[in-house]
Formats: C-alpha cells, sequence, structure tokens
C-alpha cells in the first residue's frame, strides 16, 4: 500500500510508539498494556466517554498512520485482537455490549498519526455517539482496575 | 468461538443472508453490491446519516451474529474488504476522511443480527456521532449514484 491522505507532521514524536518501545508516561503506564503479541498491543485508554470507562486502543507494534497505509495482513491481525478485547471486556466488565470504531484524517477525528481500533464498553442507553463531546483524559488510578480486569482475564485466556 | 451473547430472536429472516443469496428488496437491490469475493459482500447502506451520505456496509457471506462468535480468520477477510472500500471511497467520494465502525448487542446499537461493519465517508465538521440521532432510510434511486462510483472503481482495482 502506498502512503495517501497522510497528515502526520514533519518529525512527529508518536505516542504508541513510544509505549510500544517501553516509554511510559502519565498517558500510558505499563500497567495499561493488558494484552500483546508479536503483531499488535491493547492498551486501556487515557481519554475516556462519560458513560464508557475502561475503553480500549488496539494499535498496530508497526507504524503506520491509517487505514490507507496499514499492510492488509497486519490489519488483520490487528482486528484479530480487536476480537479478543471484545470477549474479555464483555466477560469482565458488566458490561451488556462492545462496538469498535477507528478513525482516518482529521475529517475521520483521527487526532494521533499512529492506526488504532477503540473497542469500547457499552451500557445500556450509554449515548455513547451523543455524548461524543464529553470526553475527558483520565488518570492512571482510574483505568488500573479496568486493566487489572483484563490481565486478570489474559492471564487465563492466552 | 462458542455462540455467546446472542441476541437474535428463534425464526430471525436475516435481511443480509437475503442479500447475498440474491434476494433483494428496496433495501437492498443488486445495484447496491459494490464489491464481493468468497468470504465478504460489500453494499450500499439503505439507512444514511444527514451528513455522510453513501456509507457502505461489510458484511461476511456467512451468517455470524458478531464479533463474539465469526471465526477469527473471517473476521481478518471481512476487514480486509473494508480497507479496500475506505481506500474506494476517499479515492470516489471527494470526501475528506473515512471512518469505519461496528456494534455488538442491543446495548452496542446492533439492530441486524448478522456481524456487519459501517464504513463512512467523512466530511470536515461532518458531525457523525453528534447527529446520531439524524439518521433515515433512502431509496435506491438516491443509493444508485455512490453504487455506480464505487463499482467504477472496484472495475479499475481488482
Amino acid at each position: 500500500m502506498t502512503k495517501q491522505f497522510n497528515h502526520e507532521p514533519k518529525g512527529y514524536q508518536c505516542p504508541f510508539c513510544a509505549i510500544i518501545a517501553g516509554h511510559y508516561d502519565d498517558r500510558g503506564t505499563k500497567e495499561d498494556i493488558v494484552y500483546q503479541n508479536e503483531f499488535a498491543t491493547a492498551k486501556i485508554a487515557p481519554k475516556w466517554w462519560v458513560n464508557n470507562p475502561g475503553h480500549v486502543l488496539v494499535i498496530p507494534n508497526e507504524h503506520y498512520e491509517n487505514i490507507y497505509d496499514i499492510p492488509a495482513d497486519l490489519l488483520a491481525e490487528v482486528y484479530k485482537v480487536v476480537q479478543k478485547v471484545a470477549i474479555a471486556i464483555r466477560s469482565t466488565y458488566g458490561c451488556e455490549g462492545t462496538s469498535t470504531r477507528q478513525h482516518n484524517e482529521p475529517a475521520g477525528n483521527q487526532d494521533v498519526w499512529h492506526f488504532h481500533v477503540h473497542v469500547y464498553p457499552r451500557h445500556g442507553d450509554d449515548q455513547l455517539y451523543q455524548n461524543h463531546d464529553r470526553k475527558r483524559f483520565v488518570d492512571a488510578a482510574a483505568r488500573a482496575p479496568y486493566a487489572k480486569k483484563l490481565r486478570a482475564y489474559f492471564a487465563e485466556h492466552k
């Protein structure tokens, strides 16, 4: 796939590449990582929507900006991890559903220039979409109990 | 994958299985199908959000209810088609981005009991999420010009 429709600025310091390389900060700690294989990493998202705490980002370990650029076989591996994470969330969070989404380019709501998939726990009438503007960053202590549930699940389900 | 967290009623007449079997109606015509391979089918969605006309559904040819049930290898093939469709939409619709999403269970906004992925054309400030309740069914004539663009694209890009 040739690079097209790219928006990453020159000299971009990719926060997801940093986490995958083991450089942590307040938006991504080692404890946030709930699953990792040779292709992709799943971590608790640092920015949450108001009624959907603990949502997860699934990120390819190699840096590609968007769905146009990522090699198809790697995309496939990313979604295999998305599936595992959706089942893990549904099995451990006490939610009643899940949904996934993925954004390309500024007009498509993308704001980190490394392909990623959001996996949300869903609750009856949570108004995830209607509450689109009600999101905020949360600290590592708020994320920790969700990470703990998913790490415990994956310790039992390889 | 064992069946779990299923909501499909007994005797469900699946509208996506009907289309894939060649039984068309006003919500799914032969002309709506823009791409098909042995694993998945892409068609223009019959229900549109107000600022994102022409969005596409990608559907596995075999019936599985949700992301928990679908075999991982088939899920991977579905997302390879999603990628092709996102590139086709971005290349032909005059949009400025794309996004994808997928819903599981009623609490997750699912309302057809056959796994499917939405692929949206995105435009600056289209407010796709905020406009969640501003959606409606459109007729085949409204869908036709979008289908024509994508079919022409796929005739050139196998």
